[in-house]
């Protein structure tokens, strides 16, 4: 697909507001497309007034400007990840992946209502936010078209990167926002925000000099702890230190409370994209990480080792699935069905302290279902576990460990 | 096995030195058992005159006292460990389950040497090390029995918990150094240090109480950060701040420089023993962390995303196998030859940051089997990565996305 | 827990009719137990008269004979380990574990109703039986004691074996039908039988002597094929040759069908024990491997790669979960809420040939969520794949392919 | 890449002399592309004389043919994949898989002494296959560009299939030996033979049409069993039926006696190509089927319970690296590292009985490394196993199957 089959015809595009937006937006307008930007309000810390992204993309040639209300939906999603306690290759809470699913699924809905069959985003040709788009639209509008400037050789033989987009813009005296000397570019939503490119793609360059937007580098947090509880019931976070919240409420306090004392960004994050290429990131997500450390801290309460070995295998697929874009497909719906019979579980209420950086734990308390037993951990006599049962526990483990032996399948040490 | 059984014969008996070591030396050597006692030098932070502990053994009734020099070997099995990525459930570094073991591997030789085939040992029956010392004689050394006086009826009778040995203790004015007043207890060698039980069983209680052994808590730590690099050959780290070190000056070194930053204190460990019954620990292993975190950075930057994938399974495959006592068996082998495989490419210099707990990234270097392409990574037209090829790519992964619309496998959203 | 204490009180003793129920009832209620024994009604194909249990039963001594009627339960848990296709270790349909989790269920409502806690079973001290007893027993009534007669130190003592039952049996003239000369014992329900055990024990003789009870081997099978299809719906066979079928007559047709033609005997299993040792079995599941693969041919047309990858881990886990008598705990929820999204979808009409023990597709037709596709198949071109979209594809994978040339993690072949 | 780009160069094109191989070589050389012509001897069945081959590629104005002799290394990479028991996606053994990654390999090397860097082949743009061939050749040959013909556009607009191949080689007078009505196409090596496409594209076609190129279908087979013994050293297979054979002549030997016996033809097959669409084959592979059954019964009684689980998780993995072309990637090493840890202890003889497709166990014999004991496998009191042990095994069970219910883990049923 590229732009001159898409000549008179009305495309959807899915615009931040940021340099790509307002350069693909008028050069697609400029060839004779008709162009209806859709912006997602997904709570973006970095962007408080999405009525100017509307504005911008107006002057930018849309003929049209649609804001899609997507708050409580990326806090769902959000949550959902945390249950699934789905981190992408250790610390990457997948932010950037969970709101691509959200913004493609409202944006379709939008584009259903006006009729219009071929969505268009500014993801390039090297990420892994083309395959998600791409990915979401096959599934849940597979009559739809994808169309991506940055894979049509028309718009790569024009743009060959930052500058010329912003000298096209200047040119033409679009409203753009973006100076030539950004350090790295960002992306943003309620659940976190990434830093990526530029300066950061040396691995010799320490990311210290990074500018965070949901809270602070841990030596800029404050130098006393703060203790936060929160409480939750079958797996959703219901209040945060007495208060009760809904899912976006939990969400944003918790930014506001992680983000303070530097929880959750990750300066070291070497990851493989889907495209088989490794990218390098700064992330943030200092309410994931608070409210999903607080329900790994029960899930360390509830799960059995059985449980526990399923459910890590569960977590880690599931987060291969978000982050390549298949989060909509059987597979995730299996492992996600799985994760659910788990959350159903998780009732209580978890009190950590935050310090510069991190999560301490500091108790836990009404957990019905919690698989935790003083007696039983105690190594003195009592409870329900008799000292002297592990003698013929140990003695059937024996047979099989001596058989091992004889059968020489240990090599001499 | 019990007590009446062992009447006129010779054991061995591993022995830390501590109030059950005591307390069973005596009582043994009062039921007429030729008491020969094994104490491993593991390194441990908290006992620093092993000799003392030798004195104290045979003061107990001990017919010998054996030092088994095993700083060597418990450097290494943590090397193996961290190569491995091995963490059980979560945070916990395996320090205790390794160094268990590296212990019977050592006591066994020593048996060996003087023909006795009675290993004992002053673990409860409750506990995980009960079982590592089980498996672990019963797979080096079959023809071995293993007599667990906490598992034996005639000592359980005999000693309900702790005061009831300090009191024979006490009354036969043997020279331990326990009190009743202990808030906890704890166990140590070179890899970690690990606090237990007595008040740490509530989880009404933080655990900021206890006192750390290898280092300190967050609030206590530096409030400057302090930088740390490490550099790995084929998966040994062989220098650190540009000193070259062997395997136990590597976690001598890491143990202090973590230690001192409060690097590698888990506070909120619960987690599934193997015999089905869930404990609380706080654990420290700031080495193992440091070391550890800096070996995982650079496997960011070598594992694609297959080998990631199967390395992942792997790890916490072989943290469950050591956890469990099972390091020596065949399935332990097979998942150690695959993490060999991949330690044969770790080569390279790490430096990261130390800070009040956290570890951060500094920057990377010489890592000759990086898989990290600046140009590649690059969201810009440069490197071997031509953007328009992802067109292909993505008309190709929307036969499958569009099929599973098709076939009515994605509910309506 | 021993006979003694037993003494006076009412237990449940799960009886199959045989041997050992015999002997224990009789060397219990000798001792003073009252012992009430219920059989379980799971279309054993080996025992066609049940109530000839009963009286058997009261003969030896039981105060009451209770049957309870499980021929749907059967049926129903052994569709839902074909729809997980459960096989443990290879071949095995985890026959007896399925019906020993049903057995428990049934028994413990019947106890219930009577105000009987204890339950006895006359599984032996090293098989698997006794696990899932124990397990089952534990996690749907917790409160319930199990009693064994095969590890009581009493029992042992009077009874070594076989040989000895009998003549316990003979002495006393109870209704037995077993003889000495017995090569070897089986365990039979709807699901299958299994032979185990005696001359089965040695691995030089070949199991071409049994005799097998639900159908007959390869060699004695009909010289014509014989065609036979199977309709879905939703995960459930509702017809078989176009006849609807219910749960239970799904099985019993499928045994008798796939019977017939020597289907799902598998001579050759030497597997792992629960407890950690081999053992060796003949197994026959001739139902259960005719509907189990026909639904598998389904699940071929309707799993893409992603979700196959996730299904095949499920499979394995829930096999070994079953075996081992976990199939109710948390973990099996999970692995079980999986196989249910994917069982939601697996409708259609398989048609397979059977002959001399094999099972040849003939066709499929009408599955709503096939993703097979003539035309996208085909290497021609037709359908919606783009040939040279290919190009594209691999170009893109050849990105990370070259890399890890370039990084050397390639040896030279 | 396309034709243009290669006129005046040599290029080395991977030739198994049927139809594509004609109708390419011509083309290229009528577009002034020097064609070297490389076909690889892997014992291929279905076609006997080689040095035709060479003839008609020649013929079709090859400017060099070259015999690259791999019968040696296709029969290794078949057993290492008997090792690793890599079936994928059920029953099959990655027939064709393996042998392009030994061709390829084979390839590369011709190519390099000749100075050619380009590799270009006959596979399609839908397939597996070039898959392989792309990824092989880019990790081991990472200079090397791959040319398809089947991805360019060139070809594709002058070919759109079968006929106008078989019209453009018959105006030209080249030797071809396909005819227009052909009901399938086949591939075929050492290993095995696979029927694709044409008929067998309908799902209700039953495939009993086929024409077994190594083989016959089990209704043509002998009414006979015949017992076969093959004795493994080190995870070799070294001698079938008494008489020493090395690895190529196991292979050969196996597939006779397989073949004749109708075993290894699997007729159900619908798997998931690595483009993400469903295909439909017939594979024949009867010596993989006998020598890996064989293999299978000798794991069964090497394998404990823990090395089994892994086992099956690596197997399984490699399947699927192996089938989409990465076997020489680090994770496959990975893999394939653990696999070799086992082999090292698989040794023994095994006599199977074949029969209609069916193979049956017979016996096993001289396996030093069994786990399997007669003795502890015995349900009678004999042996290394205590019954009486078991009691304190389940007691300890006992506890956290009773948590879980205590907990409300397990739903009421």
């Amino acid at each position: 697909m590229n732009v001159d089959g898409l000549k008179g015809k009305t495309i959807a595009f899915a615009a931040s507001g940021g340099l790509d937006s307002c350069t693909i937006t008028r050069w697609l307008t400029d060839a004779g497309v008709n162009v209806v930007c859709v912006t997602a309000d997904l709570a973006q810390p970095d962007e408080k007034d999405l009525q100017a992204v509307g504005k911008r993309m107006l002057a930018c040639g849309a003929s049209e400007w649609v804001l899609v209300p997507l708050r409580d939906a990326i806090a769902e999603a959000g949550l959902e990840a945390i249950r699934a306690q789905a981190c992408y290759e250790g610390p990457y809470w997948n932010t950037t992946a969970i709101a691509r699913h959200v913004t493609v699924r409202g944006v379709i809905g939008e584009m259903r209502k006006r009729g219009i069959k071929i969505l268009s985003h500014g993801a390039t040709g090297r990420g892994n936010d083309q395959v998600r788009f791409q990915l979401v639209t096959n599934m849940l509008a597979p009559e739809f078209e994808v169309y991506a400037p940055w894979r049509d050789e028309a718009f790569l033989q024009r743009f060959g990167g930052r500058s010329q987009m912003i000298d096209f813009c200047q040119e033409r005296k679009l409203p753009i926002t973006a100076t030539k000397q950004a350090p790295y570019s960002t992306d943003a939503n309620l659940l976190g925000l990434t830093h990526e490119a530029g300066r950061l793609e040396s691995l010799h360059t320490p990311a210290f000099f990074i500018n965070p937007g949901m809270g602070c580098l841990p030596a800029e947090a404050p130098d006393k702890p703060e203790e936060v509880s929160v409480r939750f019931v079958k797996g959703r976070p219901v209040a945060i230190n007495g208060t009760q919240v809904d899912g976006l409420q939990a969400l944003l306090t918790a930014n506001r409370l992680g983000g303070r004392h530097a929880v959750g960004i990750a300066t070291h994050v070497v990851e493989n994209r889907f495209v088989g290429v490794k990218s390098r990131g700064v992330y943030e997500a200092p309410g994931m990480e608070l409210l999903g450390t607080c329900y790994g801290l029960l899930l360390q309460l509830i799960l059995d080792r059985r449980a526990r070995e399923f459910f890590d295998q569960v977590a880690l697929f599931l987060a291969r699935q978000i982050y390549q874009g298949y989060w909509f497909d059987l597979a995730s719906q299996m492992a996600g069905q799985a994760v659910a019979r788990v959350a159903d579980l998780v009732s209580g209420t978890v009190t950590v302290s935050l310090y510069k950086g991190g999560i301490s734990f500091v108790s836990a308390a009404e957990v019905p279902h919690t698989l935790y037993s003083e007696e039983n951990a105690s190594m003195e006599a009592v409870g329900s576990f008799n000292h002297a049962d592990s003698e013929g526990f140990l003695r059937v483990l024996a047979v099989s460990a001596r058989a091992l032996a004889a059968a020489g399948q240990i090599p001499p040490k």
